[in-house]
């Protein structure tokens, strides 16, 4: 059996109301191209939202969005969220929002879509097989940036509405969209946004599904929780101009050698974070939690292989599903204003900036985790005696998110998962962030699904992205 | 008056046979815009040799310095030096080096004139003011990359001949050009090519000259010392590609996370280089050098103001001169490998590789100093117990150079300067790397000199490299 995603998708819908999918993902099925087709001219665009001499990619992209559900018949708007301040005090204008829907009879009950269109960076050179812009398709499997994370599951929303209409059958639900172009940066502007439309856009929405994740296994999964994450840029700077380090090696006091000495107090070899306060405020790991963990479908030895590493941070699956998910962990990205090209350069920069970013869990806060780290970095840079100058900024602040499994849209999704694949869904959450889910929760108090389409070897954010053509479309031959 | 370096270079040479120099000097000055074209296409030229992908344009360099020799009637030849070995195993042409005779009369000198037309990388968003590679006169300044170090220097030499040549004057000596394409890398293959052409090209050479420094302040200076440079990639390997550090951090063991741990312990906050041996290597400061740079003109507040910081790494002249020109030094010039774009990407890179280089000066030898780090690397990266790859590679490794301040060549120089400036040339030592001329030293047994041209504030290897009109022409009414 193939993977049905697609299908999956039209059973969550038809949970809310009753509905046989068979015809629906019968002319899904036969229409793979046009979706395909779709998908590459929506990769194509390079919406990465965290550069901005590509935003005017970025707003494209909210363009044809908003123009593809319009053409639908939707009642398209695209809100306008203001302005981003950038760290060096510039202001630019951050993508639309589009919102649309489709159906507002009052007798329904109307589910609300989210997704984003915008993407992380990918460069060819960064070992890419394939042009990541070029939508790619090898043995089913489409590669490109953004195809898994998260253009094809937005899509994939939106040709299951277009297989309603093309069928002429009447949508069992409302359905509402709310596609935003920040998400890879921390959703910056939408927060506002839904607090601002909380009781005209949002006021009859029952319930919210996203799909911006992925399966644990080859077994589907339904998500209840993500992290959150705070993304730190940590700037050493010293001389007004970088400098021939053979000319004045040895009289300065080096910004790179400063900015490594602070990145190298933040973790311990071993995965201990060493910033005080941080471990304190974990919530502790429930006996129900370690029981759920150790029911979990997951093989340590095939995470290896997959990743392609010897030996992972923890020995036993329970240690390493946890700290996935439930505890956080510091990454450093890289280091901006140093050389980082191929070869060599006999150079002294004169500005480095660490990108770091902590993962946020419950209970951390990240306004707390801010201070934490600002003050931590600032008494560590304080002890080297640098005559350079620090700047510690927090550029995202997202908060992790946790849902209740046992709530009737969980049950729902149980179902519709059991009812496709015949067996039942992993309960997962994710160590990734999605930084909406906690607003959504929040301000609107509607209850919200995460429902992965994206395989567990899609490799988001990663080189060779990929949506196999497996998870979206289903064989029907295969299937009955 | 302005600082007349190209008569003194011609000066130089007449003080091998007495000459006037004044009719030569105001030929050059009145054919500046015939230079500053030269210069200009040369600049245009990306030659950057540590860039694989620049090894055509770097070619063509060479071919462009050839023929410009050619058609002044020197015997060219463009000598092959082989191939390059780049770090994952694939071979590479390297650029011939360029040999030229002017004069082949016994009964005079032969001086050779060594230089290079290969350049560090430049970017414009590295934070130029103007196109790296468009030679841009700014008030006089001529803006652009490689034009101190070392097309501009290489340019007046052979200007200088061609003003003999322009003006039917007999060259006092037979002029000799070695132009090598590899100097900002190491000078790769030169070394063999010195070797092999002992006995027929450089058998009848009685000096070289090497105009591939700056002066230390506005006064005249001659260099008598270099250091050298042992340059190293220090590569650590783990997942088989980038990860999304949402997703996995927490569960992997992150190469970046290492190579920042292992680079931390390379040399202390207050200067002092960690890795064993190292210090021990190096010849004491002795009395007389005390001595000579106690005598030095150098005022530590403008060398703090040039540079833009507020403290430097020694507070007194002797001690910052010293560790400018004697002492070893660590600076860690960058990664490769990890993010370093504007913006946040929230990766976990899967094969990170620091670049850092160690400034050699006697009694230091690369040989040794490749054992040393890579073995410290290695028992301190053992200590994380990563399961991680770290792989130590020495890509570069020159020696230092010190010539005899008591040599006739350089009583012949301090003549020149005293007869051009009217004042006494500071003997001085630099800091940064010209690797050949130890070579030359060791293999031909000839004298070398060394005579910069460029200024003190030209910029090498930084953003806004620069060479002066003021440097390189006589302005005469201003002399006399």
């Amino acid at each position: 059996m193939n993977v049905p995603a697609l299908a999956c998708v039209l059973m969550v819908i038809s949970t809310v109301r009753a509905f046989q999918y068979a015809e629906l993902a019968r002319y899904i099925d036969s229409h793979q191209e046009e979706y395909v087709e779709a998908l590459r001219d929506w990769v194509a665009i390079e919406s990465d939202s965290s550069n901005v001499f590509r935003r005017p990619d970025l707003h494209r992209m909210m363009d044809v969005a908003a123009q593809k559900l319009r053409l639908m018949g939707g009642t398209v708007e695209l809100v306008d969220i203001g302005e981003q301040e950038l760290p060096n005090g510039q202001k630019l204008a951050l993508p639309k929002v589009v919102t649309a829907l489709f159906g507002s009879d009052p007798s329904k009950h109307t589910v609300c879509i989210y997704g984003h269109v915008d993407v992380q960076p990918a460069k060819l050179e960064d070992g890419w097989a394939t042009e990541p812009y070029n939508l790619t398709d090898v043995n089913g499997n489409l590669y490109g940036r953004g195809a898994s994370d998260n253009k094809a599951p937005v899509l994939a929303w939106i040709h299951a509405v277009g297989a309603y209409q093309a069928l002429s059958l009447e949508l069992p639900v409302n359905v509402k969209f709310v596609i935003e172009g920040m998400e890879e940066t921390g959703s910056n502007g939408l927060d506002a946004m839904i607090v601002a439309q909380r009781d005209t856009f949002f006021s009859d929405v029952d319930y919210i599904i996203i799909s911006d994740c992925g399966w644990l296994s080859r077994r589907p999964a339904l998500t209840y929780g993500t992290r959150g994450n705070c993304y730190f840029f940590a700037e050493v700077e010293g001389p007004k101009q970088d400098l021939h380090s053979g000319v004045y090696g040895g009289t300065v006091i080096e910004p790179m050698t400063d900015l490594v000495g602070i990145l190298d107090t933040l973790i311990s070899p071993s995965g201990t974070i060493l910033i005080p306060g941080i471990r304190e405020a974990v919530a502790p790991l429930s006996d129900e939690e370690w029981r759920m963990y150790q029911d979990i479908q997951f093989d340590l030895d095939h995470y290896k292989t997959k990743i392609g590493v010897s030996e992972l941070m923890y020995t036993n699956k329970v240690d390493l599903l946890a700290h996935m998910w439930r505890y956080p962990t510091v990454t450093i990205h890289g280091i901006e204003g140093a050389f980082s090209d191929p070869g060599t350069k006999t150079v002294i920069p004169a500005k480095v900036t660490a990108k770091f970013s902590i993962r946020q869990v419950p209970d951390m806060d990240p306004a707390t985790v801010k201070k934490q780290v600002t003050d931590y970095l600032h008494s560590v840079f304080a002890k080297r005696k640098s005559p350079n100058k620090l700047k510690v900024t927090m550029v995202i602040g997202a908060k992790p998110w946790l849902a209740d499994t046992q709530h009737p849209l969980y049950e729902a999704g149980k179902a519709a998962v059991k009812r496709v694949f015949d067996m039942d869904a992993d309960l997962i959450r994710e160590g990734g962030t999605i930084p909406i889910a906690r607003t959504f929760q929040d301000v609107t108090g509607k209850s919200i699904i995460m429902m992965p389409i994206g395989g567990f070897d899609d490799g988001l954010h990663s080189q060779n992205e990929k949506m196999s053509r497996s998870n979206i479309f289903l064989n029907f031959m295969e299937l009955f």
